[in-house]
């Protein structure tokens, strides 16, 4: 997504706009038929790579043909083979693969609003009933627990690290709409004092279960399952972790959630929020801004909210120490706050 | 879109492609809305847009937040105005304006194949009934020769240059597929003696009628309603335009339709084909070759057909002297063959 800022105007660009929905599909299919697995396998000519995913050869060409045209095929004397992203991040081999963000990023239910995006623009919210994404239980989130895990997975290494800077021994650990668990097992794992508490709706946090046992964390891993707005949440913490969660509410409703974190949290302990967090021109980086619409379409009132709003936000909820973290290679940024 | 050869492998081009939908959805939102318009009318600020556009606040916010992003808007101390592209293009004031272009591009009728496109590629044909698009009487053709109308017509001058070079006094031309009309009418209005005949739909041929009534050429302009394939299309002509036909069908029918134009020309008479020519590649131009993958989930056995194809199926059907005319600043090329 690179800023088009050109002199010249481009019929081009409106057009390329327009069809852009058919790469998403384009890459859907590819995932659905587990064509990067194919490729990877090799020999990568049409009539294997029609065998190997059971599809016929007209479909196999132009398919790979469009991938090789979006950089996500290479294409050579007839044959395709991995380009460096679609090795990394595509062939479901590869220990990096975030394939499966096509189920949730591809989601019936989060695509619909974008049918009907006029109305939502008219109305300045989701038209998915209630509050949209955040209906209690919503299963978009055991899907979300289970698709973009891997994509999620790769920033817990550095939010690890960045939570636990300067902390040893025990420690209490509440993980606010945990989702997959990645974030909160990954501090048990640096930690072998530390406690894990995560909150999120119960069949979301089979799957954070699941993983913390995958981690050998399991006996310091602990449920609580419920809306983090409305369970009691225990505590005191000396860290709690609200990760991909702010934006999905208004900046009142976030700074309330803020105040019980902080009513949660030992003197001197840290709140860790991971955002999507544009610069205060709102349009940059790209791909960190658009993801406003995201909110706009999904939520009743959440937005990809500016570090000059977290900080007021975390100010306001009794805050201070206010610091922005960038998450290295991710579109993300974690905002840390002390209590 | 630019064919992306990093070296580096990016998790971002996988995130992008899986919501690149979000960007056509937000531009036809902002058609919908006469956003560009309102943009254009001035004076660019959020409260004024709201009002004009009679929407929230918030969604215009955020939806122009992501034109900017997109190179569709600029931005400049919380204002928005147009760039160099959506003032030309999408502006309804503007005379070049191609935003009708979103009603027949973001057609359910066309964008429903996208959704089951795993199930295109394992069939090797569109999911939609029968002969998808091209089935008989398909209403998305009226829709076409509306919506697209302003886009196709911006090539209408060069394609009558090219075809009438040479040519001077009374001339008989059949338009085959005319849709909009324009490039039959774009001839006769260079040429005062030539007598055009349009081969559509009869739905289809109205919009044709109307056009032609616009440019004060009807008294020339015959309506031949039906399929191409099937209607005795008299003659002879001195030219026969097949413009945005040829890529729906498989070579066979291509060649059996061409055999019947060459019945219908004038010895000598000339053949011009308006097509998405891709290099031999299949991958380049990027714009071009991706067109094929919309005749996959559209049609039964259509393609974008390189030169070395179509000159193979112009001389088959007996056409010799076969040229590719690129159309400047357009991603269309116009094969040329002469009877």
């Amino acid at each position: 997504m690179t800023p088009q800022h050109a002199a010249a105007p481009s019929p081009e660009l409106v057009f390329e706009t327009l069809t852009a929905y058919q790469r998403s599909a384009a890459l859907r299919a590819a995932i659905e038929l587990d064509l990067f697995r194919a490729i990877g396998e090799g020999p990568g000519d049409i009539a294997s790579l029609a065998r190997q995913c059971q599809a016929s050869q007209r479909g196999i060409r132009i398919l790979c043909d469009y991938l090789t045209i979006l950089g996500l095929l290479a294409k050579e004397d007839g044959c395709y083979r991995h380009t460096p992203t679609s090795a990394v991040f595509l062939d479901p081999r590869s220990p990096a693969s975030i394939a499966s963000a096509a189920r949730f990023l591809g989601h019936p239910a989060l695509a619909e609003p974008f049918i009907r995006l006029a109305d939502v623009v008219r109305s300045g919210h989701t038209v998915l009933p209630g509050d949209g994404s955040v209906e209690p239980e919503n299963p978009i989130w055991v899907e979300f627990a289970h698709g973009m895990a891997p994509m999620m997975g790769a920033m817990a290494g550095p939010l690890g690290a960045i939570v636990l800077e300067g902390l040893a021994g025990p420690l209490r650990v509440l993980d606010v709409a945990a989702g997959h668990g990645l974030f909160g097992i990954e501090v048990a794992k640096r930690n072998p004092e530390a406690q894990v508490t995560a909150v999120d709706w119960a069949a979301v946090l089979e799957v954070a279960r699941g993983n913390a046992r995958k981690a050998g964390v399991e006996e310091r891993y602990h449920l609580l399952p419920g809306s983090a707005f409305d369970v009691a949440c225990g505590g005191p913490y000396d860290i709690v972790l609200l990760t991909n969660f702010l934006h999905h509410f208004d900046p009142p409703t976030c700074i309330g959630l803020l105040r019980k974190v902080h009513a949660a949290l030992k003197a001197g302990g840290r709140a860790a929020a991971l955002e999507f967090v544009p610069n205060e021109d709102r349009v940059s980086p790209p791909m960190v801004a658009a993801f406003s619409l995201t909110m706009l379409a999904s939520t009743a009132a959440g937005d990809a909210y500016t570090f000059r709003e977290l900080e007021k936000m975390y100010r306001e909820a009794g805050f201070s120490g206010i610091n922005a973290h960038p998450i290295p290679r991710s579109p993300h940024t974690l905002v840390m706050g002390c209590a």
